[in-house]
């Protein structure tokens, strides 16, 4: 009888790791997204708007040294971010914060680490303008658009109902609608979302499951795993002084309000394995270590060893399809472009 | 018989007109070349040479700081230039002299200003190093490159046959391979040269004409209309000093030979109506202003309003069909890339 006995034990086995995969697959899908396509402010765009959005991500001369795009802190080749730990701009200054990537930025019910932009559109006005990004002005930016016919032709395309479509507004209406293009579909993730129960592997279902059995997914959720909601760095306790500086209260800068003191927007974690180092101090580099800084700090859980690096696995799946975008080729600038002001 | 007399006069200044006309297209087809293709570097090179290339091109982790790639300074989308009167380098610095443009680059006999580096490859070394401009290492840059699996596979592919393929000798080959790509073939002069008198306005063919009639051609030839010969800048008299500032002696400095002050690599003219400012100085914004400093000082000869005009409406023609590149999706940096050094 033994052999029959194992037999059996081993189809009850069989049977119940098939449920728990497909019981894993119905959670997720209940926590989770794909992504199913471009943002609404790229859906809502012309192809006109679009390309002139992308002309003006990719053009120097929006900042005021002419050295600065949207690209070089949002690298749309470098997983929409800059690598750094906090960006540095004008004059070399360095910024307060880590870059967040623009891909799927879109997705995000906030922007900014601190959430204080509403939507790209507005996010996009705030960079140009830092004195520590790119130090301009809206005058001096639409003085600069302005000098170049190319450009006036095109916002008149893109606007056509305006008589001065040439505004530091419209310049950021049209940004918005390119970065909304800046998706990443086609993650395994996506793909096991929709069904593909092969497209994750053995250690990456063990991390997705430990992604939702500790915690991670109530704020981690959505289409983007994250970007929907504010939460305090620090929940379940402080984090090492290293990851959280204390100089930096996040949210309260936004709202006054003492309660958010170290509050911060829950970033996507999509292609997060491209977007070293973490957290708005950019002070972590090792994913690894990120995961467990926030198993600890907001889920009062430590992480074995096992544990991480199955997560990681996790997150490595939600690396997608990275955008192809072919380079613009700008206007060139006229005897009335603003001189380069460095 | 008036009437008779008159057409027949009109037919002999129209028949003379035509033979002036064809006279113009013989003699610039002896001048000059039309692009035919990629340069030497790229035609040598297989498809993967020429994709990693482009990646390095375009990776900001050539750079020490992490900021600064090739595509800086040289934007293919700018122009193959940054537009500023001499580049921003490492920690804010301002280089020497304004960038040249890497647009057909490859047919120039020598690079740099001062010719100092004889092809693409060796050009591509030096700024890597430069304190002012990205201001890294060999070692450093093979470390980085050799931390990411991803370039260590492309560098093993690219080069198949050696066994420590990733080095930055092989860097700026690749680099090279890629430049070599970055031509402006089917500009209006290109047509022309191929036999479309059309190609050209009467306005561009009266330019044409003096361009060649001045003199500017003996210099400005080729397929590069440039790019192939040293001259002293200021060989009929001295340019004002801030067209030319006396401090920098140009290719004395590499030749230590007295006779070679102020002597440049005399630049290509292609797409120049895209590479403002002017000069190894970048002092002079205005290509009218440059095109008239250049035939007092080269040529000794003072252009009327009109004729600088008509030169400048022929330098239009030379802008070519700008190339189309598609931005790399870059490796992500790993626990073990060195981190940016600011």
């Amino acid at each position: 009888m033994r052999p029959i006995i194992l037999a059996a034990a081993a189809l009850v086995a069989a049977s119940s790791a098939v449920h728990a995969a497909d019981d894993l697959m119905k959670r997720s899908t209940e926590l989770f997204a794909p992504i199913a396509g471009p943002g609404p402010e790229a859906k809502a765009a012309s192809r006109t708007m679009i390309e002139l959005g992308k002309s003006l991500y990719f053009d120097p001369r929006v900042s005021a040294s002419g050295l600065i795009s949207c690209n070089s802190c949002h690298n749309v080749g470098g997983g929409g971010v800059d690598g750094m730990e906090t960006s540095v701009g004008h004059a070399w200054a360095k910024g307060p914060r880590n870059a967040p990537t623009v891909l799927n930025a879109t997705f995000n019910a906030s922007q900014f680490w601190d959430g204080r932009a509403p939507n790209l559109k507005e996010q996009a006005k705030g960079p140009v303008q830092a004195g520590v990004e790119m130090n301009n002005t809206p005058d001096r930016v639409e003085a600069t658009l302005k000098s170049m016919p190319a450009y006036v032709a095109q916002f008149a395309k893109a606007f056509p109902k305006e008589k001065q479509p040439v505004t530091f507004d419209n310049m950021a209406t049209a940004i918005a609608a390119f970065e909304a293009t800046l998706v990443t579909p086609d993650a395994p993730f996506d793909r096991y979302l929709k069904g593909d129960a092969k497209a994750l592997t053995a250690q990456q279902k063990k991390g997705l499951a430990t992604f939702i059995d500790s915690g991670c997914a109530s704020c981690h959720s959505g289409v983007n795993l994250g970007g929907g909601s504010f939460q305090k760095f620090g929940v379940a306790g402080d984090p090492p002084e290293a990851a959280r500086p204390g100089a930096d209260k996040g949210r309260e800068k936004v709202t006054s309000n003492p309660d958010d003191a170290f509050v911060f927007r829950v970033p996507t974690l999509r292609n997060v394995a491209l977007t070293a180092p973490y957290f708005h101090s950019g002070k972590i580099r090792s994913l690894d270590q990120a995961v467990r800084i926030m198993a600890e700090s907001q889920l009062g859980k430590t992480l074995s060893d096992a544990e991480a690096a199955d997560v990681v696995a996790f997150l490595d799946s939600l690396t997608g399809r990275q955008p192809q975008v072919t380079l613009p080729v700008l206007p060139p600038s006229t005897a009335t472009t603003p001189a380069p002001s460095l």
